[in-house]
């Protein structure tokens, strides 16, 4: 999700509502005739000027407690500990912290971490053992790895290598076919628009029946938010960089998930009044006052929108810290799946 | 598709246009206003009074003029024909209509049709034991299974048998992964939004940036036609059974697909002027004039849709033709892929 640009000009302009952007769709007055209908329409959310902040930090702290109390009653009825495998490629700086901080959140819950560490110069074949390894090791439940892989590998010959029992992802083909279809069952959900989903089930968010507005149509996020939204009964539209009138459609939202990787993109204007937003956006931007010089903030003008959504996520501690929860639950699910463990 | 429900008062009062809808969602002249500017950006549409019918019957005949010449340039050139295995299993009238139009279809383009007609109690294990034999089969590169199955079969695990390289009809999970997903290719395309897409390329519809919406969530035409309209680029929304405003959606989309076997739901009033319309609906509704005492209608109620659409697929001759024709498509793309002809 992170966007590696830099933008000069990022921060909000809180102070003054984009009057611009309402003029060029033309909607001013119809899209504030909509607002008091829909107030009346979000159920628990705070009505108060300002919007309630949708606490992922806390909500991931809370599912890795009751992750941990499950992986301890596994072990203690069948002797089972779930283990989650990372392979890393090569030398890359953040790819490694990614990597130590999973590690550290399976330690954390009891979960068991093995680790592969490649070099840079390792071939195919090689990362291609490991995952054989992997797939045949009954202590392992989930395999998962690190992206980007090094740029003479075929990432996806070695994505599709990893068993998909163990797709504790949910990126393989056969897994999102299963989440886009109706009457069919994914063996994991992806991790990231699985943990948007959880907070708003986890903040009573009703879905059902709702407009939801996806901002981006990655396959890691914006594309399987989606479909998880549409099993939930939503009412689902996608925009993207080829959407001609991204705020016309976004400002009819009652649910928006922003997955489009750039800095204060959605402003005030561009969001119904009592919306609910989950920004899975993390962009660095430049930041004086900071010591290392930038600051990271989501898709959406975090400022202008507390003012005028019902609930929003903050960036960090909003989208981020779920998306290690669910890689966890996707592990335990998996353990679990394999010892018939309920 | 096809809704067996008949509609007592199924007409569409063309004469009426349905002021109480446009009064209920409370936006008319803003949707005129929206008009003229779409007007102009609709390309290549007639801007009569009258919309362009979009006469699916032709196309049709024209892309299996073109299966033919391509059958006959494979069989001349390394002398395989292809073939499409179709089983069916049980007496239903209507099963055994539209596999023996499968069968002339595949004739009259020079297709192979092998059929497989099992009684009623046939056995899963029977079923599968005829699936496999035409997986095994070189001379078989597309299978069919005719649905419904009857009741003591379940059709998953007969659906699943059916090796994904002969899958045309392009249902199994693994493909819809695959069209769902950037970068990834299916091995076929489900054959009704396949012809859907089709027709509106041979109309020289553009897609790419336009506001698309789908009216219905089924597996095998709304999901597949939302994710192939989101491959082109448009901007997409479906609609359906949970939509709470589904009229102010509708009304906002420059490509409308309806395939929610629903007679004449879609009115005049719902659709934005020089909108085109592809009308997947085959719904039977009472017809005392006709000698069988039904006629067919679509979802969209035609009469109206024809004055403020700028182009539109009439019910009977529009979709389905379509069907069929991308169904020999399927046939011949999978047998050019396992002889390497291209």
């Amino acid at each position: 999700m992170a966007s590696s640009v830099f933008f000069t000009h990022s921060h909000c302009y809180s102070s003054k509502p984009s009057s611009l952007v309402f003029r060029q769709v033309g909607v001013g007055p119809t899209s504030l005739r909509f607002s008091s209908s829909h107030v009346a329409s979000v159920a628990a959310m705070a009505m108060d000027s300002s919007a309630k902040v949708i606490d992922g930090k806390s909500v991931a702290k809370q599912i890795r407690d009751e992750i941990t109390a499950e992986v301890s009653r596994m072990r203690e009825s069948i002797g089972v500990i779930p283990g989650l495998a990372v392979i890393l490629v090569g030398d890359r700086k953040d790819s490694a912290t990614y990597v130590r901080n999973k590690k550290k959140a399976c330690e954390s819950v009891g979960i068991n971490s093995l680790e592969a560490n490649l070099p840079e110069d390792s071939t195919e074949e090689e990362v291609l053992n490991y995952i054989a390894g992997y797939n045949d090791d009954p202590s392992v439940h989930g395999i998962l790895v690190q992206l980007p892989l090094p740029s003479h590998m075929n990432e996806q010959n070695i994505l599709n290598a990893v068993r998909i029992e163990k797709d504790v992802d949910g990126f393989h083909p056969l897994n999102i076919g299963r989440l886009a279809m109706r009457g069919r069952e994914p063996l994991f959900v992806p991790c990231t628009p699985k943990g948007c989903i959880e907070l708003l089930h986890r903040y009573n968010v009703s879905i059902k029946g709702k407009r939801a507005v996806v901002i981006g149509r990655s396959n890691i996020v914006g594309m399987p938010a989606a479909l998880l939204l549409q099993r939930e009964d939503a009412t689902v539209s996608i925009v993207h960089s080829r959407t001609s009138n991204p705020e016309e459609i976004i400002r009819q939202a009652d649910i928006i998930i922003a997955a489009v990787g750039q800095a204060n993109m959605v402003r005030g204007s561009w969001i119904k009044p009592g919306a609910v937003i989950i920004d899975v956006g993390i962009n660095p931007v430049e930041d004086p006052n900071s010591p290392r010089g930038y600051k990271l903030v989501g898709d959406v003008c975090y400022e202008e929108a507390i003012r005028i959504a019902s609930a929003v996520t903050p960036v960090p501690g909003g989208v981020g810290p779920m998306t290690i929860a669910m890689l966890l639950q996707n592990t335990l699910i998996s353990a679990k799946r394999v010892h018939h463990f309920e």
